[in-house]
């Protein structure tokens, strides 16, 4: 034999433009490279245009992943006719207007949390959307951790029987150095604290009311956002109590996103640091009843499928690309987006919880969820 | 040489009465035994008399404790001029008089948690305690712990900085058993979370206000205290913010009180199923940084020098006997019972939260602790 | 009623010598005391008689646990027709003499391990011991851990199926300080590794050949048993094999003795720093199939009963005083110690594989287990 | 402004040809694909042609990882003067006679483990390279997992000090499955024990001798190399001791490569199933020393500035991106290839381990490793 050319990839493409090219814009564009070829019966992203502020770094990061075009406008990528799902990895002031004139110009939208910086944006983005009828994602990528996705099952599957209550919280550490750069847009709500809240619906439903303490010993209180802790406790729809929390300055927690529910048929409980594991209590009676520490990288669970064999374990940005695979894979063959991944419905959700809290904070009054 | 006689032991006895002869009797008269030697320079309790409600089982107690005498009125012990030392292990609806009838017989009174049933008495029996000028402990056993104190000392020597946020929640599960016999007088705020509270005052300080939500899935609502679970949110007076909860219906929570404690300068946690290891992380800016599991029984470690050598660990009871050792050691010596343990005025603070804790769950309205 | 007193104690009870008061005489005689009460069912030992060296120090420990008598000469106590059980915690090159002497009084005698300091005089004890009919125990203490106890029963069953293999290992770390004063008579494997022999031979079966490798990087070599660390692979008469190995140079290993043993139907593991733990993994073929952390402190586990409720956690001292509650009542009974409880003869094979292990560390060759 | 093309990617290209597309051709085309816009500052891979036996398998796999050529001849790779860097991942069989071919082709080699079948193979393979002066890898990937980089320096460095004992083991459980296929070039020392004894030689160095027992309780004797189980000792040059095993029958062990070191200033332990967590115990003196958990990935630490933020965990598979990064590096620059990497040297030294394991099993003596 000798060497012969290999045969193009006939897939259906879909013709993707992004912009934001910092530390999400990597990781996205990481995800649309990977899911090629780690799901190769889905369909196949085109990476088609990049837009950023600095046309020198736009220009780099479109040479260094392989987009094809740049742009320092992103208005370019919405007015191109040939694109079809724009993904908005920007910062956070600027989720709401190129969203907006993204699905204005009928193409599938993807945003990276917050959805929007007020419950009134992200209603009009949901709208929008709605009525343009096309694919929509808030990027609450933790969705689509295999343990999560397990654990959403079991749930849902009615395995942990009723559930009493449940506890979450994103506990970060860098606001505790002095010298750590503070960017105008964050506080722990919407930087970090919004996942806690998806999480929280997403593994045991809507939420009712809010009771909650902002608090800001670090950050000065003149800023736009001044919050470096969150602390609330939650009446669940479906009748469950808990607690949601956040904190950026919980020294020597690097990225953790945790969580505890307690059903009447077991416990579960994760953390983002160490993302593959799911401890499980389920009641069998027997001697050796306990926390399992189950390592959900197997065959038989979810979202390990394209990845690698038993034990050999997926980092946090594999959530990324289960997460796009997921969303382009709806955008190919019209399938859903949720309840699996989080719509524009749930960023919407997320940020009615998010006003609840601060509300709350500022009353001291039990919030209820609009 | 022949065997010769033991020399007597010459110090001084203090002379204890003890209410009660269940789970926490058994307790008591363990500590109240081992502390005799394995606190050799302490004083020496002298068992002098139990009382409890059937003849046959106090009668029993007594023989298999040691107790010289017993009786089924608690009014004997109260009487008796040469007792000086009433130890109430009774159930809760017995704290109240007999302690403070002990009191006025000018007896020193360790009580066990919660003080009180109300606000009220626990504050009636505080100004009696100091109106007679009688030693008095609250049975927070936990902090003599030695992992929970070494946590102590090291947020009252400032080295965990200034306290940002903190978390303590108490969980058991045994009544997730719909089978469970529940009595009459119990609730997860009074039997377990009060130990939270505890916690939460001796490691981090008072709490200003606090907002609730309690839970009763399993216990129907017609009972005297139909509280399964306690979700909370407090404001502590010195700034920091944070959640207490509790739950009695927590699958796999054996006997699981734990919290998290965030300052400027590092983090620490613990929980009582893993009593000896307080997980502690302090910055060095070195490669090495992260949560070590301090298993806290080295010589150089508090409440740790009367037991083994290191690694030797502790089990849940070491608290009790700790506790008992101290107390006793300030009878002997007139010195001071707190700050290291609890005394009513802690009893009586904790049933301040506890009442806050109530009231705002009926509320919905954040609520100052009085 | 009045104060009445309580009824003494009428069990039988076993009058009791012990020869040492150190560490070991500290938990022995705590465990006496305690297993008095604990075990209101079984005997009451009477502490008769205490012997050891220096004639202060054996005073004062009679005195402070209650000892009837004391003396400097250990055979006043094996002299004494009265008593019936001799309690040999003494050092190791006082094992021997004062041990067979009271077998050859009759006495039923405990010696702390390891039994003998050759295995001539190990098989002499045990060979009076049976002449003799007397009970005889070797103070393998861990097999008296809940968690040890409950994962023998679990392969004794054949739970776990066939062993394929397992790793036992103790590890302390005094001796990495150069500071650290180095008894005579010490060195790794008769410190701690007999009982990672004894956990090997309880938990799995009997060795047929061992290969070794001692190492004494910080103890000179002109000491009698110059050895800080033990490594050896083992094959078991069943057909397992493994490892067994030992360091008195393990930083920040405290007291740590570990093993993992794999079988065809699961997996299980333990560490004494946290001894209420076992680790154990069985297959469901579930979704949750992992390590679970069973907190072994239920009433249904093994020697869980005579203490407190669920997760109440145990500590080190209380193997002592299972182990000698489970002695005493065969005492008392005639029934068997051992298997259970380890005898002389469970001494004798701990020593022939000690001495297997130092000669294959001397000849390089796989060694029979004689 | 308006959409611009994006300027070529003019880094110097490596011409990659592999052989294999199973599990580990998925992980070597992965990386590759990843490295090059991740390692933005490294050279970009060509990847050229894939050789494979089904011609089927090998197109698609050529079209799905974007491969230019394909063929079901390595001697077709082999032949194209173009190539520079034969990566083969093919079956161990077929590890010797392509590499060697591509070496005497002038082509820089990569091999996944084990190097060959026999060390007479893997010396002469060795040999090639030297003198053919081609960059030569062996695949012992887990070098680049930043936990065990970082260990490797704090070890290099002499911050751990004297290494006195260290253990290894890779434990797989897919063997206990009497269904599971078991391919007729697999031995639980091929297969997972070699990366065991490179992660003994890469952190502690070389060893001088071993003792070993193998087993196959599972697997019957008539298979080439019927090996289920591992065990052995082993006498390090250096003066440390300590054992390396390997089993594919350890039930719930997914993948789970671990090890201990101790040194005279602290101890190392780390495993595969939890990668990023290094568990480090250094001496301070104080009273918070004890095991932390150091997760590696902050951007401080080796192997992580390509990556994301702190506690943004890596996967398994970034072992390998990391690994081809630096090698590519070498191809590009000229730079060396170990001693970060295992070059065909390590990987004959790891089979001259083997064989020393293997004829110490059958002899039952220490056996040097020659």
């Amino acid at each position: 034999m000798t060497l012969r050319p290999a045969p193009g990839d006939d897939r259906d493409a879909i013709r993707v433009g992004m912009l934001g090219y910092g530390f999400m814009g990597t990781a996205h564009s990481n995800a649309l490279k990977t899911l090629s070829y780690m799901f190769p019966d889905g369909p196949r992203p085109d990476l088609r245009a990049i837009a950023g502020r600095s046309e020198d770094a736009v220009r780099r990061a479109a040479t260094r992943f392989g987009w094809e075009q740049y742009t320092t406008d992103w208005r370019d990528i919405v007015a191109d006719p040939d694109i079809q799902v724009f993904d908005n990895v920007g910062p956070d002031a600027a989720h709401f207007e190129p969203t907006l004139a993204a699905i204005e110009a009928g193409k599938h939208v993807v945003c990276e949390k917050p959805l929007a910086t007020t419950v009134a944006e992200a209603a009009r983005l949901v709208d929008a959307a709605e009525a343009a009828g096309v694919k929509n994602l808030t990027c609450f990528n933790y969705r689509f951790v295999p343990a999560v996705r397990l654990a959403h099952d079991i749930i849902a599957n009615g395995d942990l029987g009723e559930i009493y209550s449940a506890s979450f919280r994103y506990a970060q550490e860098w606001r505790t150095d002095p010298e750590a750069e503070l960017p105008t847009w964050t506080g722990a709500l919407s930087v970090i604290g919004c996942h806690a809240v998806d999480q929280a619906r997403y593994l045991v439903g809507e939420l009712d009311s809010v009771s909650a303490i902002l608090s800001n010993p670090v950050t000065s209180a003149d800023r736009a956002e001044p919050i470096d802790t969150v602390a609330s406790i939650v009446q669940f729809s479906g009748g469950a109590t808990g607690d949601i929390g956040a904190s950026l300055i919980a020294p020597g927690r690097r990225n953790r996103l945790g969580w505890e529910i307690n059903g009447s048929k077991g416990s579960l409980v994760w953390d983002l640091e160490n993302l593959n594991v799911l401890k499980a209590f389920t009641r069998t009676g027997g001697p050796l009843d306990g926390f399992a520490d189950v390592i959900v990288n197997e065959s038989q669970h979810p979202l390990v499928g394209a990845w690698w064999p038993s034990g050999h374990i997926l980092g946090w940005e594999h959530s990324h690309v289960n997460m796009l695979a997921h969303f382009l894979a709806a955008v190919a063959d019209g399938g859903e987006v949720g309840p699996e991944a989080a719509t524009f419905a749930d960023g919407l959700a997320a940020a009615k919880v998010a006003e609840a809290i601060t509300r709350s904070s500022e009353t001291g009054e039990r919030t209820a969820v609009s």
